[in-house]
């Protein structure tokens, strides 16, 4: 808006816009020119970190477009969640490109160095919750943050999830992911004192109803200082983790 | 049968009764005087133990005529559940009844000698979860089961719980109440070397659908040797703690 | 731990207690002696701010009674969630209550001074969902947070929210509070740079099915750094902004 | 009816045919010649525009089977919805067919000129909702209606939308497609002044549960002169916003 | 805007604003002084009609404050729906209200001349669908809508339908309620050739689920031209109806 | 149509008609004039049977209304279903009225003479489904029918319903009532030779879902010759029992 | 029964067996040798018509071993239901079978002279419901029932339905098969005076939910004389129609 | 623990660690350590049964990189589940391997001898339920357990399962499996006088909702002493079957 509405101001201050028609082009002008400034702070990601793409639903020639617009404007770091195998080997020839296969996340220009105030705790209850979990650890440590993982600490076998107190008591935010019936958020949450952020995973079967099972068991949580984000939706805990890891003083 | 169809076989056997009226004197007779009269061993409750009247649904009066009948046949030991205070209050000036009003259950004639195997458990997530964890201690007690109580001891604070190892260990078998997200079954499963009967309860609000949630979490459990009875049905869970306690060598 | 551990540990250095002795102590401390010494600091919450009684469920005599605990034990500030208007009376009687008939909650002792790193914003889509947003504001404040509450502020008017704006953009964290639609925390999310804690109401009819409509619009919003809390959760929405309004450089 | 009925009276005017005969005729003369006789001018759509084929569900040569016969009645443009490629190949090779691959609607004989007394606006709150947006648009185009497109202005970026605002506020009827958080329609319905016909798509994954997160959504919008048809149901958005495109005064 | 944004840049150019302070203040504008003034067209609704309060919730002093504020304005026609016959007495007390108990609709100040292109029909399957029914035509009236009522034609006894066959074939837009079964609009939308707008109601017991059997069945229907509003939202498809029916051609 | 239209069709023979004006005329009947005569003979009951009133949502008057119009009109046997006590003690001032409690059944003219081809068999799971049952048992006597009741006979004790073998190889038609697991229509369907009629009734707690749970079982059911009606729906399973046991041959 | 135990009895009666061990064997004897004799009248359905084998989930191998079974016990007519192109493929080698790809049906030798009291009505909605209708159809012509079908007959469109009406009121009995909204029949239970069997089909998308809101929508009909099978269940319907238009006069 | 923390207590006392060392050791040291001794005994199951590997979502090597590891920590008999082919074909290449196709379970090393209390009954609706039941049967046998079975003795032929009256009444714990409508753990229940621990199964279509509808059933059984398990979970079943069958005194 700077330079367009103050190239009007000036011009009806010469005379040479009148009033009226400034006033037209003022209302005409895109909202985002004047009040949404702002947004754009908003998009303005930390210098040095990831933008992210969400692969899921795009053909690999879609990704590798994406890619080059972000890399010819200067982003060198780039993420891609939901990657499917085929999308990596046709972006692979293109760009370097580390691809975890599990996680289905493909690494451009590799992490930058954390920046949080803190540690990222990621934990899942089972094995199979892991290609979820790799995608928030993935996501956050592509933002700037450090991230622990502790995998397979489920709570139909608490001591193992206890054996991991330390890192539970230390971090900043933790990521905490379970399919099935979604209970290790709710103890996590009951033992830490920082914010939990609970993904339910479709993992399971019979009534675990591709994940409504665990979400419900989450929402449901006695545990403080904990929410939660939408089946398998390991991004959006990556991405809020990293938010929270960097809170700063405002105004 | 024994009786009855001896004397028929009898009968035929001194040519009193005709081959043909036999045969139609046993195609005719009630099923369980014949192949049923196995079922009544099941219902033939060890000697001295409480026979348990489902209280919900029936008037005053109506229990009252049970309660009069079971007792008219020897029956001393009683134990109403789901009993209205309407109804203990009626129940009440005609026999001496022991009634808890946080469980809604009623007792006429005290409780027998515990002669199971070993001790159940009974465990509950949170303070509101105790009425129906009270139904199925109460009816555990009254057929005979030493019954320990472990109450508010939900994940939320999974110390609460791990100080109660003694009495997880040394369980029979144990029953696990609890609602909202519904985990406590699972970790106690994860922790205990002994069957666990899960409980969901209807404690909660929103997204708790009335013990869905707790139900759906507890039925994806991955903790071994669990299962799961109805919402709120401590009744079942206390029922069949019992049978657990007090199995035997067959045959 | 410290003293106890301790004396036990120079009780054995002084061959007052022997190896095993001291072994079987230890192996039977109570969990939160040894590795939980740190779940304490958890609920050792800042200095100077309310302690939250949740009312539900509860008689005015045992709100009293757990009041008079925490008071006997050095609480100033006490927080009732969920207080019936039945419970207000009875303390209003006993202690010097503030009580909020619409949100109902009730407050003793005031509000600390906010020490958080910024402030929060709690928005809410119509009139109807107020109460559930005054709970999460006001436990905000009574754990020591400066909160700004824009309300009536739902996306068939976007651009009531919209001249808002300011409030957006400077504010730490956002509680949003619809119900319905539940589409408010969607398009903050998409105008702010902060966490958002979307927070679905009951309110509605039809198939609003109690908050679940709202519930699962929230749960698949597409903006980033959004999480949700159950339905009505007033509560834990407020806990969790404090919590992230307090995050602080570890270790 | 005006041809039969009006010969059987002549007839028996003239005597030739018995009253008791024609009361019998008339008792069984079909439905269709009696009353029904208007709705046929339902079926009898405006002169020039498209008759839509429902392609889902059967073979191309069944699509080509019902063209010949639609052909040879004299329509000379057809629009074939859920069309599969498969069978855009096989009638390709048969007609000049335009065939839109991702909104899978194929057309012979092109579009007829707008005469609706306004343009529609079709609105998409992500890119894969496009597909459903596309059907609903062509199948307005293909009855005669200017449509004004605007993709990917969901709400988690609302000033993307507002910045398409004179084209909310000049349209005569607004189809809003969204999917996830179904959000879109509403915060449209609440800047336009003109009816929304809202569609949710079953595009998103866990709790979205294939459309009825954004359905739900939509039922429960605050906005007024807003409805929804069903998920992924751009036919029949299409076909009732050219109704409300070409709206008469009667009688 | 005109007047303020007018002044601003009248000020800029007489050189008595620097364009900085200009810029600043256009950034800080409200929103609605600038692109949303076109909104307030929206809610300029036709002179002479009435404005709708929605009852539910409000006390009725809240309800007798609004009106009171609206008469203040110049509204002499307000409309109130879901308002209890409490608020009806109370209100009643102060202006000169026409309540209709059944629908709990109450109406200060008479009805407007209508003014539609054409006539809206109001028809129900049942009798007890009538109170909804009855929002949705009041609502229309109010608004400046002839509406013809056909109640009790639903499907079940399909002839009492027919026999209406002249209403439905001359309506301008078809308001269809129905609970159970929900079939009503369908046979309608199949009779009709105008819009019909599906109101699902919560009449029915068991499986009707509180109105959900019936929308689904109206968001399945096969008939072209149909829409669907929330579970007995008679207001909503009455504003809808009478947008409809007042479409005038746009620029 | 008989009389009216004949008398057209002679008028037109007479040359007292046109037939311009006897085409609009009969274009212009009433659709039960013409096709739909056959319609009544459905609702013509056979000769004696009761008219059945659904009183639910009804007041006392309406009913009684509803009774007067029927009586005068030469109907001497009214059964009313689902009629409250306050009801019953309006009408039973007015009429001689038979009235079941349980089942809020109302009689007035007694029951007729049973004239169907054989018994209907009505059971029950529990003691708590009989008022469902008595809705249907007292429809059916009241239409004609001999009714056998077995109540009490649920699946958890097999041999209570097998004890009836002969009730059930003898009956015509069967109607079975059950509510939690909902298991009885499948057992009796597995035994019987004859239509079955499932009635799911709302009885039970937790995972029964108002019915739902025995819903599902029955229409799951591997039985054949069963069908199912609505939950609590004594009224459907009694009117079709009665349809099936005075089937004849037709023409 | 009658032999072996009448062998057992006459034993006695001669002394060569004592009472006890007769009693033993009594006691053991199996069921179906006591009282479930008339079970197996149940399995004997009427001479010449066909056994129906249910060929989901069987191989081709598996089906054919069964026809081999029943056509070595002196079954001449056997139809396949479900039965996949490889299963039909593999038994047309070995049998003469007439196999009907839509309805995924298969018959040997030929169907059975009608033997029913009337005729079954057929009918569907729409095209996409001839499979399950021809399912039911073609069990009930091989089970002996002469059967008339009216194919695409759906309430959108009803005047097509009503062209049938003598086909409707001359029915036995009717199975009404529809998808969608599945409204066809309670418009049909609403014009005949015969039993209605309504058959949900899968037919549908979106918000069809794969038959639930057609199931719902029968399950809700307030047309009398009707009742629902399972989604698809077309066996089911014709089986039961079958049964109802062989009602016979029975003891 | 003992070893470890013994010596670290004998190196305090002879002061050769500090008691300020002491305690940070203690603190660390890994819960399993101290309090979870016994948690170990829960996984130390009985000399010579089988250890289960669960084989779903593991690849052929994972699965054989876990045999051969329990290989070599001594385990001989090994039980695979959810073991698919690919992989059966894989390990059995490498190990003697008994692969049961149907319920796609593995054994390695054979079964142990039976050392239960008495048998284990596992029973089936149908014999689609086989599959399940043979995972439960397999589970038990590989733990120790006698197991008698008795496939597709549904509900809807009752007096099958009545033929097994002595299975019944002489098993220690039951496992009844059933998909569909779910009754035969009701039946059997009120049959048997031991546990009954109910499997519902995915097997079947349309409102079998994937198992949900003997789901509910098998929860709201009032059959006394049963519990439930998830949907098709055969592994949970025979493993606790197999801990009631092994039940032993206790302390």
């Amino acid at each position: 808006m700077n330079s367009e509405v103050r190239k009007l101001l000036e011009s009806v201050k010469k005379g040479e816009t009148s009033v009226d028609e400034a006033l037209l082009q003022i209302k005409m002008a895109p909202f985002e020119d004047i009040g949404f400034a702002k947004v754009d702070l908003h998009r303005k990601i930390r210098q040095g970190v990831a933008e992210v793409i969400y692969g899921a639903g795009k053909t690999p020639e879609q990704i590798a477009g994406i890619i080059e617009t972000m890399r010819s404007n200067g982003q060198e770091r780039i993420l891609i969640t939901r990657m499917a195998q085929e999308a990596a080997d046709y972006v692979g020839r293109l760009y370097e490109l580390d691809y975890r296969e599990r996680s289905r996340v493909g690494i451009i220009g590799g992490f930058p160095a954390p920046d949080g105030i803190g540690k990222i705790l990621v934990a899942t209850g089972g094995t199979t919750d892991i290609p979820v979990a790799e995608e928030a650890a993935l996501v956050a440590e592509s933002l700037g943050n450090e991230v622990v993982r502790i995998y397979d600490v489920g709570v139909s076998g608490v001591h193992r999830l206890l054996s991991h107190m330390e890192h539970i008591m230390s971090a900043t935010v933790i990521v905490a992911v379970a399919g099935m019936e979604g209970a290790l958020p709710s103890v996590i949450g009951g033992l830490a004192d920082c914010p939990v952020i609970a993904v339910p995973t479709s993992v399971g079967y019979g009534a675990a109803f591709g994940g409504v099972a665990a979400l419900l068991s989450m929402l449901n949580s006695c545990a403080s200082g904990m929410s939660v984000v939408n089946i398998d939706n390991g991004f959006g805990a990556g991405y809020l983790a990293s938010m929270i890891n960097h809170m700063e003083v405002k105004g």
